[in-house]
């Protein structure tokens, strides 16, 4: 039983299309990802998601980039293949050079490293971080 | 069994006062976190962990403040408590304002919601990503 | 040097086969899945998983289709490809709807999602709850 | 430098404490837990995820309690100490027995066993879930 | 709502009895472990995981110490707190010596490092893996 | 936007060489693995991970064998399906029969189980442990 095929634009229904269209025109984007039209299966997540990722990543007191690279920080710590793609690529978009994206992956590295050390050594909280 | 007590300086060899004053030189503070003072019942470790660390946090393509950051999110979505006491710390004395602390956390926050989505809907890689 | 291939049930021992015996009529099913013939590689640890599996899946103060959403909730979590695909059929079987499906996901989206916003804001357990 | 205390009702600008009242009018109770308490430092950020909540975690397809054996089944697996306490709590509150928190719990064990089962062993996806 | 309290041997029924006895005799203990008191609510899960951890821990193709190092470096990479705790003593017990706990906390630190690299830099598997 | 392709000798500066180089003499290879020719992007990565990692899996207090199986754990682990095939090959490489992977997977199984179950029961730290 394979999972359910995406939901295209041509096939989906006025509150899908809605937030298609919203998609693609913040984004200037002819089509929307994979990860939109799998979840147009359930709208209300399709819609919930989609208000509350525009209003995240949108610049703030960080700017849009810094928000992408923190993205990947997280989907290369959880190993999400989907995701490690698609925000790879929008942190290149978005202006992230390749000396910068090896320089996101060293941290992201070294901060994997530490915080296991951290644990295995049974490090207690400094009282200044208290 | 407890933990071996962590190593103070005035107990240290030469190997290991030779890193924590290049830590205390580095980072301007009087005295090493704990992470280091556990660490460095292992002096080999101690030495290639800061050494690394110090080559991979400084300011290159990327700001100190933007690697703080990606180490919160990293310590965020791990859980490891001691690194996010100490990590956060190190993100404000580097400048992130309480607006750009909300601001990581609401993007590590909806990263590891969707990273789990798309695991879920089990969505392919758009082939522009491949 | 790839992993070695399944057992397949004509090149199983007697010792194999009558777990992957005790599988199809349990499960009513003409064949094992690859999970139970790789595992056959180590006989006592298929014979140890099977018995394990199949006391804890069975319904009791769980049915057994609440018993295979935490399975896929779990597997979804851990970002574990097989274990999702393998999961999400069985609870399917088992009388998981699509609309069940789709607020399994959006669960265990927004419990991932909460999660971490409890690890960064450091959040202490209310006394009601210890 | 600690993270910033909880903010209370009584600190609590009206944008807080419309949600702080939408939530003890939801779950009928008298104080909101800690969580909220310091999400409430971002409001855009307490009214976007107590906003989601509240619509995920409402009886539809699937029962209240069976959404809060989900939750607690990915804190268990992600282990975050304050999720595990306050969802516990709101499944018992929600109807958990303690033979049904035991089988939660058997589920969750096993599920985690078997999905590193199925990476170690490199178990390919059956063509029946494809 | 605090979690139920362990349960004490003289409390014990005779079926929970008769693990802690077997506990008690296998590793010549005076007294079980709180992992086994709290799991002692659920009778059925403390003979399952009791019997499954007598039979995986043995020493076999791998001795005892090898055996618990690999229980540490897996419950080190999920934080597990507990776990670190107690199966550090147990490697301890068995004969990790201090540069040997050193040794496997910088190869978990490592492993964790690069497993984050090889997904953000997307390696494909090489043909002589496959 | 895939990315950027391996680096292969032919193509790579002095400084990529050089490690190339001594990862072949070191591990008596004809080639690099993947792994390597794409961190290679990033010279400095490459450096300090090899040296590291020559360092840390150098048989001391433990065999390369041993190291080797622990790192298998971590990655099966953290689910990083690169790691799990290239180390799994390393071990083998280094002596490990199919009876150690069997035990090697059997105990991180049974491992990933406990922790969570050590988490959900909220088993505090025996007094001998702390």
């Amino acid at each position: 039983m394979p999972p359910r095929p995406p939901i295209e634009y041509r096939d989906a229904s006025p509150r899908v299309r809605a937030v298609f269209d919203d998609i693609k025109r913040t984004r200037q984007v002819a089509d929307v990802n994979n990860f939109w039209k799998y979840l147009a299966h359930d709208p209300a997540a399709l819609e919930r998601t989609w208000t509350g990722l525009k209003e995240i990543m949108a610049p703030g007191a960080l700017d849009a980039l810094t928000k992408e690279m923190i993205y990947v920080a997280v989907s290369v710590t959880n190993g999400c293949g989907y995701c490690i793609a698609s925000h790879s690529a929008a942190a290149r978009k978005a202006g992230m050079s390749e000396a910068m994206f090896g320089e996101l992956m060293a941290v992201v590295g070294m901060a994997n490293e530490t915080n296991r050390l951290a644990n295995g050594y049974r490090v207690p909280i400094d009282p200044a971080f208290e």
